[in-house]
């Protein structure tokens, strides 16, 4: 399953970072995984605060947003653009491949690719936005790896306000799981696809749900373990010893994604600026 | 309690519309009030459902969006502006009153002024997103009135996606009524201001929660009589007996708005189109 357009790239110094995206904070999932097998990049990340989310809103408007966002990342000198954002991975990928000399990298296939690992009965569920789940991209990347598997897939477009909501672990949120996966929990799946980069922070909430037999798959470390890989092929890793940095890079809130960015990577932040889009 | 900015606006030829603006869908409450008392009177509505929800974003971003929806409607030749949208009523009023040439009406002061005439108690609830009540504006404009009002205010984030999901009277949102409004229902209040566009469609599960003796206040019907009322002073009124027409412009999603708005209002739409924002 080739990860990088067919077209080559050209191959950015190897001092330059890697480039991330996503529609606001949940894209860190991603950060956090690429910083633990990764500590000798630099990473420049860029999350587009003013316009979350992008899961409700149409597939050109995605395009667009998302095609603004790697010019952003472009002009922090970046050598590959990871798209953390599943709804931007399901519509805009080709189009960035094509518009930008860098390799990009999206989160479906990395998803697929572990699904397909871990499912025995090859029924496999896909839980995402309403923009993801509406894309088909899931079914396709699976299906291009084997037709056989069967796939069934639920939108879940509460599950991100719940979230930032702080309510990952509450009542409400489990009795909304209950609700959205009443239909998928009949369906005997055995690995279920957690199609939004938010959806990890539910592990346990829809774990319960689903029960222990159904194995959760988060592409975060598969996307990290592809991006050491693509950086080998290209041998473009960072050579210098010095500290690598983490700068971060928001179009809305800056103090509050500080905040909150901090927190959850646990790790000293080197710049944090807000840059208006429009 | 004046509802329009003390320097004095140019009077636009009578045969403007009347132009509205929100975040999203919320704002069509209004436009179906102003239909109905002013059933003579063009109306264009932009909805900018690209970068909806304005009520988490940040005040800087909320003015920025707020000027670009008053260009929108400006292009379309308005004789008024009506700032449909809570959260930018509370940060852009002042901004949109010095930069355009017509009259600019908020829906916070429209809110306050029917909540001062239906409390008894002097003790009034708000409820709004994260950005009408972080604003202060609300207890500013009813204590602008009445000095001795008691106000309290609560954030209820999830209202809207729940709203937009379509479940205003599910058990769910019973229930994060329920967890919302605990602390307020112990204060007593006797008028309770629904501070944002939605929240009107959630009013039988608000209702259950609150209890009779709380009186809700939607301002919808509010602000179409200050419509009235500024037309009037300003001899400004459509002289026409052509019929008028309802066109309706927004960022994103335009055949999904269009349905929607259908059936919300229950009239016929004489033009929706797809502007980009950015």
């Amino acid at each position: 399953m080739p990860v990088v357009s067919k077209k080559s790239k050209r191959i950015a110094p190897s001092n330059y970072a890697i480039g991330v995206f996503d529609s606001g904070l949940g894209g860190l999932t991603v950060v956090k995984e690429i910083i633990k097998l990764l500590p000798n990049e630099d990473i420049v990340y860029f999350g587009d605060t003013a316009r979350v989310p992008y899961g409700t809103k149409s597939s050109e408007s995605i395009v667009r947003f998302s095609i603004d966002n790697a010019n952003v990342l472009m002009s922090k000198k970046v050598k590959m653009i990871v798209v953390a954002c599943n709804s931007s991975s399901s519509y805009a990928l080709e189009v960035l491949k094509k518009k930008f000399n860098v390799p990009i990298l999206g989160v479906i296939e990395p998803g697929a690719q572990k699904a397909v690992k871990l499912t025995k009965n090859k029924k496999v569920g896909v839980i995402a936005t309403s923009a993801t789940v509406g894309s088909g991209k899931y079914l396709e990347a699976l299906q291009n790896i084997d037709k056989s598997i069967k796939v069934i897939s639920v939108a879940c477009p509460l599950f991100v306000p719940l979230v930032e909501e702080g309510w990952a672990n509450n009542q409400i949120t489990a009795d909304v799981a209950g609700l959205y996966l009443k239909n998928l929990k009949k369906e005997n799946i055995d690995a279920l696809i957690l199609g939004c980069t938010h959806y990890p922070l539910l592990k346990t909430v829809i774990s319960k749900v689903m029960g222990k037999k159904v194995a959760l798959v988060d592409s975060a470390k598969e996307v990290a373990h592809q991006v050491e890989m693509m950086l080998d092929q290209r041998k473009n890793r960072r050579k210098t010893k010095q500290k690598a940095r983490l700068r971060i890079f928001v179009s809305d809130k800056p103090q509050s994604f500080m905040r909150i960015a901090k927190s959850f990577l646990g790790c000293k932040i080197d710049e944090i600026s807000c840059i208006k889009m429009m």
